[in-house]
């Protein structure tokens, strides 16, 4: 056997499976996770599945002090005849090595990681739910692991992956949302992490989004950090507005996250011949085209919700109201492609699906 | 016994400690540490001083995904007559509480924890190294520990306080470093957390430190996010230039840390009638000063080292030679006053230092 093989440790203690549409997002985790360590003189090794158990770290561990980690999230979902197919994970992988770049973390071997995610998804497909809209979701993340307070990169790294039954994001199905446009608080700025998925970047958000709440809005949508102007994401989810006819999303400036959904809609609405652009696009810009009653459809996307339509945006006071609160015509087609490729009831001509066999 | 009466228990093992002069920073640790949970219901309770010693937490616990964390850095120092000395320690707590509001993480009592801090300091009180530029190390962190993938604050919380003895910063006293003004990376910016003691600021850096350290540079001076202009600071800490006789260090913007040594010194040049002034400063002011030969002395200021002169800024190719190489007069003096009141050498008139009785 070499530092590399797979090793695997099952569980005698199998936790019950929650009941089907009770499912909360990202509380409950299945019965094994995949672990594999980082050393200077080793590199990666020791990849192992386990049961999943708690993670001993020293309290000087770099991980509480400095930040350096980065994660991913993707899903699994189960198809017609129980098979369990994944949406697009190596785009997931090679982003985790992106944002390891950027957070000075050495990088995975993708094809590698993939084998023993599959393997782990083979053990635990009793825990990928059936029901319309849930999915397994599989969370993949390291972590700088020495014991050291110096401000340095650390010389060991710990590699997981611990999986969740999620139900359905919006329960009966899409539905738009208040979208609070956020001018105090910064997300992300040139120069900094705001293209990486790492920690820092979530946290940060906290204070903007429960001013949000609290307004009676959803989630945030981002202005740029240096002229508070030019529109970024939404939340942690990228955004779309269809305007004249045409679909406009934020081109990624260094400080948007390169969505796999945001991709996979490009990829699909130039497939369609619908007109599309990733371009710069300004709040004033957008109010202008809204005051021409020309903005049609605005919507989220990401991982969780896949297409979260947004029926109203709040910008100082302004308010545009989008398609009188309904789901557009171009917001459901996509959603309903997507989450039909992802679950094997549309065609998958972009071999967009992995199937775990 | 209630809720929130210290527990003690000691260690019935302790370590070596470390031999005078050898001590690296940051990777020795004592016998025991301050520990102190959070839970909604019951607010911060269990305060307890253990034995240094493993955490354990689930995988799936949020500082892992999301970074809701802050920490503080401060130090110990041993006096004459072995008292021990500890350097406002009252303002890191209340910088503390600042940084966890903008984390969203709940305040902690900053009287209770100098307590509990003071009586860690008593039983690990022969830790606190003798030589001239040693000390102990002091390092308060609070982490989010919910086990929760949602994109949210969390519900508990654990703060630590573990403590490390450590060398001088640099053999043989203060010498000025080369520093890179940053063109590239971003540190901060308004309306994100650069005013926060917190995680995801560190790790961000370590690629344009790398890179200053490849071009032969000690550390980073790092421009604003927006313009690209205004000078912030240099790696982590504060700075400050002397150009034609008048002390200038950058106004706090909301992206530059509020350091206690920056604030000490502002303190210390008022008392001594040096004019100084908190002001935006671009590096081109600063290289036009330079170039009229009106830039006299520069240096950073943090808990680490006090005073780190710097002896050569690089500007995109443009070399800033500052007093030759050479330790300002007031660079000098500043350093001599803070480390000897810090050391009870040089008289407190301020009431800067605590004793540990």
């Amino acid at each position: 056997m070499t530092a590399n093989e797979l090793t695997i440790v099952k569980s005698t203690n199998l936790k019950p499976k929650p009941e089907k549409d009770q499912i909360p997002f990202g509380s409950t985790f299945t019965d094994h996770m995949f672990v594999m360590d980082y050393a200077e003189d080793k590199g990666w090794h020791e990849p192992r599945i386990v049961p999943y158990e708690p993670v001993t770290l020293d309290p000087a561990a770099m991980i509480f002090h400095y930040g350096q980690t980065v994660f991913e999230g993707l899903k699994a979902y189960r198809a017609d005849g129980d098979r369990i197919l994944m949406f697009r994970p190596e785009k997931n992988l090679e982003r985790l090595n992106r944002s390891s770049d950027r957070l000075s973390i050495p990088p995975i071997d993708e094809d590698e990681v993939m084998n023993h995610l599959e393997e782990l998804i083979r053990i635990e497909k009793d825990w990928v739910p059936a029901t319309d809209g849930t999915s397994l979701y599989i969370r993949p993340f390291i972590i700088a692991t020495d014991p050291n307070l110096a401000v340095a990169p650390s010389k060991t790294y710990k590699f997981m992956i611990i999986l969740s039954p999620v139900g359905s994001y919006f329960s009966g199905g899409i539905h738009p949302v208040k979208i609070k446009v956020e001018n105090e608080f910064t997300r992300a700025v040139k120069g900094g992490t705001g293209m990486a998925k790492t920690a820092g970047n979530y946290s940060s958000a906290y204070q903007a989004q429960s001013n949000a709440y609290k307004e009676g809005s959803a989630d945030v949508l981002w202005l740029d950090g240096i002229e508070k102007r030019y529109i970024e994401e939404v939340g942690s989810m990228n955004i779309f507005f269809k305007i004249n006819g045409e679909v406009v999303t934020p081109a990624l400036s260094g400080s948007i996250l390169k969505g796999i959904t945001r991709m996979s809609i490009l990829e699909l609405l130039r497939d369609w011949d619908v007109p599309v652009v990733e371009r710069k696009i300004s709040i004033d810009e957008l109010y202008e085209a809204y005051e021409r009653g020309e903005v049609e459809e605005a919507f989220g996307t990401g991982t969780a919700a896949v297409i979260s339509p947004v029926g109203e945006l709040n910008w100082q006071g302004k308010k545009m109201t989008i398609n009188n609160h309904e789901i557009g015509e171009l917001s459901q087609k996509l959603y309903d492609t997507i989450t039909g490729i992802q679950r094997g009831n549309v065609e998958d001509p972009y071999d967009w699906v992995v199937e775990v066999k």
